[in-house]
């Protein structure tokens, strides 16, 4: 007997009849004798829905009462799919965060699991129930409600799975799997089998976005197998694991494009040592990540200074980045939104060799400029014009063939 | 420095702009230097929509399931409250009916209150915060959520004044007070500036529909002065306490009229010993409330019997009356809705004389026939024509008076 946890977002549980036809999945899935657990978002814009209506009592409402608001729609969800199990005629409860032993760090609307005991989940399942749990929350040790910030519900599903030593830990989504690059933007695109976790790291966090990082990271830690599937059928996704076959043949396991990047650049900066840190030592102090960073050298003794960060970042960027631009010298600061990152990622890259070579040949021969590249033991980035990324994910992903079925059966 | 607890129904918070003006209220009364905890219903529809969402779902939910999704509508109104507040410099906290430490006793949808210690409650007025408390909720000893049931947020309030010791706690509400008779039916109707918790309690039961019985009873208990007030203007209403003044020259204090009645008659009952306990055993059985009961003794050795039941009872009764009727030999199993019960309440009566004969007198002058006589210590019912009571309630209340101001200053 197995013990599986599966996960559905939002979409999957938007409606009363989309909750029962999830229901029917959990149903089948403990008729064939394995024990289940379910973890369940807010119910499709339930949770947007709940933002708007604090905004139009407050610009600015309190982060406590934000997480008291928001953890009502994973709760409407878990009672509601309880409700279509028990139509079903299969016996299950449903428990709240803080009821499933959810033990956060106080942080109210982006907390971290400390601690997660499953105590009743447990007893449930061992009672012959399922058990569905509510994702995107917990409590502190003083009982407050916190909320896990994005990503959520992934997280907490991954982290059941790891406290109830679960066989696998199934994600359902609205697409099949993780592929070698996104099939819209690349039609020979091919689902992988399965991919490690520091891959799949690598291209959540690059932008592909079937499977949250903070998630995938969990799963690292605790060793729990992610099954990243479909909820349209019942066919097999991408499973997320330490290591896949050894001999699968190939370097590079995907591509991942990435249109949310801004380009920043700190221009005629005096070259002296310390004012690299002095401009990220800021931006690092105002919660903003940076992606991509160059620093090119001028013959008249000064640099530019080079960086990406995400979208929704810029403005806070340059607010922080103005007195610091002012302070050290540096004579101008610009920004480009018309960028756009693409990185070839693969664990078989740390013994493979001639990977960054292919691919900026691939990219050299669609006639395509670099402006940054980035490099770590599994990925190689690039960002590059926005209007070429399609191109270059087509010219890269035909280079490395990754559109042939090439994984060990 | 008063301690109150003010109670807001879901009508007064049904949205954003009317929680503001909720909260600027609850900010006035803070300001005064009192220290404040508020306890409010789930938002205007709320509870209905989340009900309906559930019906969807499954036409008999388990009810443990759906205490967990109707707990959900007033965890929605104390954040949204509780940012209201923030938004006004008033500092707030919000808790849930658990959180608040109201300890239920495991009915999930219809739960009493067994103990409520409001240790957090106390701590966030101590540090001079606003508390604002989940109505209709609890959690019972093995932290399972439970709901109240009708009244649940009235007894909410109230049990919260008697854990705090509060001076006072207010209900608003959509009328002005307690009135000698609804003001809808006769113009001259005079509010009542002090009521007992008796005299409060038979005219809740019998249908003035401004405070839940449950949470008198619950005020009458624990000696909780109840300030039953608009929502409207800051005007005083009607004062619930154990004694009023003791000269108020008043015998009756007012009228309730009731027309939530149907009349069932199970006709030509064999006179033997035990037949009217099978009966009322039966109904009471089915959980249905009996009100008004007359037994007429027939010459031929058989009895008609008489009561009244509210009207969403009546198919539930007649269902568990036909299976009694046809074993005890009864002729006939008849119901009438064409029935109004009209009463007179005054905790003054139990000294007092003559208010029997004053009603009866005062309904024979406008002709209006009596089916059914019930008395207590404090009031007189009659069950009449239903087309009649709007001319009964005129006519008691011109015949006692009841529109002229006698309360002592």
């Amino acid at each position: 007997m197995a013990v599986i946890v599966q996960k559905f977002g939002g979409t999957s549980v938007g409606s009363a009849e989309r909750i029962l036809r999830v229901a029917q999945r959990v149903d089948r899935t403990a008729a064939a004798g394995n024990m289940v657990a379910v973890v369940v978002s807010a119910m499709g814009d339930s949770t947007d829905e709940l933002i708007s209506l604090a905004h139009r009592i407050s610009s600015r409402p309190p982060e406590r009462e934000m997480a008291m608001l928001l953890a009502t729609g994973e709760q409407v969800s878990i009672a509601l799919l309880t409700m279509a199990l028990a139509k079903l005629g299969r016996e299950a409860v449903s428990f709240t965060g803080p009821q499933a032993g959810v033990l956060t760090d106080g942080n109210p609307l982006n907390a971290r699991i400390r601690a997660f005991t499953a105590e009743r989940v447990k007893a449930a399942l061992a009672a012959g129930k399922v058990a569905v749990v509510a994702g995107f929350q917990g409590a502190d040790a003083a009982g407050e409600i916190n909320t896990l910030g994005r990503g959520g519900s992934d997280t907490t599903a991954v982290a059941l799975a790891a406290a109830l030593g679960a066989d696998v830990c199934e994600i359902y989504t609205d697409v099949d799997g993780v592929f070698t690059v996104d099939p819209r933007i690349v039609p020979e695109a091919r689902k992988l089998a399965e991919i490690t976790y520091d891959e799949m790291l690598e291209l959540a966090s690059l932008g592909a976005k079937v499977l949250h990082p903070r998630a995938v990271e969990c799963g690292k830690e605790h060793g729990v197998a992610i099954h990243v599937r479909s909820s349209f059928h019942d066919g097999p996704g991408t499973i997320v694991k330490e290591a896949v076959k050894m001999e699968r043949g190939t370097v590079i396991s995907g591509i991942a494009c990435d249109e949310d990047q801004v380009k920043i650049a700190v221009v005629g900066v005096p070259d002296r040592p310390g004012i690299a840190a002095g401009i990220f030592t800021a931006i690092g102090n105002a919660g903003i990540n940076v992606d991509l960073i160059v620093q090119s050298i001028h013959r008249n003794g000064e640099n530019d200074i080079l960086f990406t960060v995400s979208r929704d970042n810029l403005e806070k960027a340059l607010a922080v980045l103005e007195p610091v631009v002012k302070e050290v010298g540096a004579k101008d600061l610009q920004y480009r939104h018309d960028v756009a990152k693409i990185s070839v990622v693969g664990a078989g890259m740390i013994h493979g060799t001639g990977v960054a070579a292919g691919m900026f040949a691939a990219l050299a021969a669609a006639g395509i400029n670099i402006e940054i590249i980035s490099t770590s033991e599994i990925k190689i980035s690039c960002l590059i014009a926005a209007d070429r990324l399609h191109d270059a994910a087509r010219a890269i992903h035909a280079h490395f063939k990754l559109g042939e079925a090439v994984d060990c059966p």
